[in-house]
């Protein structure tokens, strides 16, 4: 299995419209059929401690039966909008992709 | 729901017997009873891009249903003998905590 995690960071200059538009893109992002399982969110408030990074904005975590999967995902077409849409709007994008 | 994700990397000089046991040491970690869900591995060999850190040695990835069954975790013995015994290896560790 792989669990694709990516967290975002919006520019200070984002679009306010468009940044209030993302969590709904998230979740038009989660009906790709090759997804196992989604789930998307914001920092959690756990205690302060200096290995934790919750300076993001939203966290997209999904899961996916192998590569072949994901790599579907990559090219489907409501992921393809989903980068049209928001791309323009994050400073900074970092993904882990990892085998489990 | 809370996603607990930890990427650790190993110091260049880590104890290369402690290394090998690193795996077996996530496996008994997610013997701790407030877990929901626990998953961990190393980097998927997806397409290389900028955005994505690939970098890790081992990615831990849990799930909780909430805030307080995170810090039990946090304070259970099994965890406190993972850092015990395992800590002194790592060169970085980042953990993202999202409320899902």
């Amino acid at each position: 299995m792989l669990i694709h995690s990516v967290y975002f960071w919006f520019k200070a200059d984002a679009d306010p419209a468009l940044v209030a538009r993302f969590e709904a893109g998230l979740q038009r992002l989660t009906a790709i059929p090759d997804i196992q399982a989604a789930h998307f969110g914001r920092p959690e408030t756990t205690p302060k401690r200096p290995v934790i990074d919750d300076s993001y904005s939203w966290a997209l975590i999904e899961t996916f039966p192998d590569l072949a999967a994901h790599d579907r995902y990559q090219a489907h077409e409501l992921h393809q909008q989903f980068l049209e849409e928001f791309s323009g709007t994050w400073q900074r994008v970092q993904v882990y992709d990892v085998r489990v």
